[in-house]
């Protein structure tokens, strides 16, 4: 490889990557466990068989009747209304994050956030050549101290402030407040990653609720996570149109496939049902925080799919005897700590089982 | 927007899109006009209702089954054998291009390519913030002069050279005996773009024959044009395992989305049907050139699904003669010329009876 001319900056990186591991209870990427249902699917596959008639075609460019859906749903989540022209979606939150860095990053600028915090930004950063720096959370709470994160964006002036709201590895949500904070105290964009939003805890707000008076706030989601519906790559943004004309400048023409977009309406007329699950799951996770800390770990409060939870001396150890019991949860975020997400009831039981015993066997 | 910390690149910049409009005979982005047959049709719904049973799971980040067959049918199309790891796939043949220049363009790095050529290009380089330059193609023949290629070479020291073969708008197919000379003069990589490889004319090789011997090629495809599959996004290189790998590392993690790639195994499995819907539009992609030619027309030799053809004093009023007569061909390439795509028989039919129209109403 060292003949190829490589970017200096990606030498000796490796792809990106969680293990993709054959394991019985995979509890490790913070998917939703439960599979779409059996009407989704026949919806889907009519949905996709109406689309492929005209896959010689290219797709709408702009995805209207996608976004205009999307619009729909973050009102009834949110309660925020929004025009079509406010939403953008893309292949997965995660070109929505390069797409934003590429039009507001690049060269000589700078993107911010809290840490620990989602593993990707840096590389998203580092493939728009746009510098990375981060300020550090509180290591209990992982909550942003409000004044440390107006010293950060005072210092390091940041075109992009990302905040994962509730974050990704702690589920932490930030408070408006500092949103707000953050956005008076910048000229800069600022993107509230809301992946995990609709695990969020009652009256924990969502970002959305700002968009009015924050002309500079981008509000991102993923269908991969509430939706059940990671394997269909849709992410998406709520903000301004003319944040959102800007986006259209550098997306790739015909970005998203027809397919892509009928199978995301599919989904989205499917919304109460997945919705109910995602409720389920809520439950879930606030039980399995109780019972974590019923064995005397540390737990983050969480509101997203997923705990974070520790602290272990050898966190490997625990990771890998959990492994041995086949179940793979993720082995990231601060020393000590380890991320499960929730799953089934029985993949959850599965888990504590195992838990249990490789506590008893590492004690 | 001017209150957005927008890139001073992008100021200015509109969305990228050649005209949607509604138009009886659409010949203007060189689609395939033949639509997947019900077979096809069939098969895609059947293999997306599968996929879409483990949608709440990220899709195969490696996307291995797609890359075998797509491994398979280029050995079919082009007689060059392939592992799977030399084989890249993803949402379009421009996210490559975007791909190549993360990995090996960027700032303080330079893509040259020869025009009149594939108006996207310089997006990309824009958007990846790689500077861009041009050495300019015969204007009569559109063909890149041996010498003056490996003049802008030396000249602009790039690293990635994009030669389009056949070349988009113009159809003009590049001598491999370029190919190897570019590769050996550079230590950068060269990319041929084959987006419409297929549609080549006997005799005209395929840059694919060359991979084994240089290692810094790239050759580009695309589902869109041959395959009739240009609304599912699916594009795709063959190059060294190094290089795949270091498009790995730059890739969006999961980026190819599991009903995309299962929608492209259907598609591979039509092969053979859809091939003769190419030699079908090659016919008739000569026809029309003699046809034009008929007309007193000039036309550049074309190994693509399409013809350049002109000159005119006014090409603007000529397309949109041809527009009121519904028939909405491209106003691209250097002035004076027109291109139109080959499309079905009665398409065809509706453009020549339009033209001679416009033309006549012109004189």
């Amino acid at each position: 490889m060292s003949e190829l001319p490589i970017r200096d900056e990606l030498r000796g990186f490796e792809p990106y990557g969680a293990p993709q591991l054959d394991v019985p209870v995979c509890l490790n990427v913070n998917e939703n466990p439960f599979a779409p249902s059996e009407q989704l699917v026949a919806d889907a596959a009519r949905a996709v068989a109406h689309a492929v008639r005209d896959l010689n075609r290219y797709p709408d460019r702009e995805a209207t009747t996608l976004r205009e859906r999307l619009a729909t749903y973050l009102h009834g989540e949110a309660g925020v209304a929004l025009d079509t022209g406010q939403v953008w979606a893309a292949n997965g939150s995660n070109e929505v994050m390069l797409q934003i860095l590429q039009a507001f990053g690049g060269p000589g600028r700078t993107a911010l956030s809290f840490a620990p915090t989602y593993s990707m930004y840096p590389e998203y950063a580092r493939d728009t050549s746009t510098a990375w720096v981060t300020a550090p959370r509180d290591e209990h709470t992982f909550a942003i101290d409000h004044d440390d994160a107006l010293k950060a964006v005072a210092e390091h002036q940041p075109t992009v402030v990302f905040i994962a709201s509730p974050n990704n590895p702690t589920g932490t949500a930030v408070p408006l407040g500092l949103v707000t904070a953050l956005h008076e105290a910048t000229d800069g964009i600022v993107v509230v990653d809301e992946a995990y939003a609709e695990f969020r805890r009652d009256g924990v707000p969502s970002a959305l609720t700002l968009l009015a008076t924050h002309p500079r706030l981008i509000v991102t989601r993923t269908m991969s996570k509430a939706f059940a519906f990671a394997g269909a790559r849709v992410g998406y943004a709520a903000a301004s149109t003319q944040i959102v004309d800007v986006l259209r400048i550098v997306r790739l023409p015909y970005h998203l496939s027809a397919v892509t977009q009928a199978v995301a309406v599919v989904a989205l007329e499917h919304a109460t049902e997945l919705q109910a699950r995602v409720a389920q799951l809520r439950d879930e996770r606030d039980a399995l925080a109780v019972w974590l800390r019923e064995q005397g770990l540390e737990v983050a409060d969480s509101d997203a799919n997923f705990v974070l939870f520790g602290r272990f001396a050898d966190r490997r150890a625990v990771w890998q005897g959990l492994l041995d019991h086949g179940v793979l949860i993720r082995e990231t975020g601060p020393d000590g700590w380890l991320r499960v997400s929730v799953g089934t009831p029985e993949e959850t039981t599965a888990f504590k089982v195992a838990l249990i015993d490789v506590l008893k066997e590492l004690s």
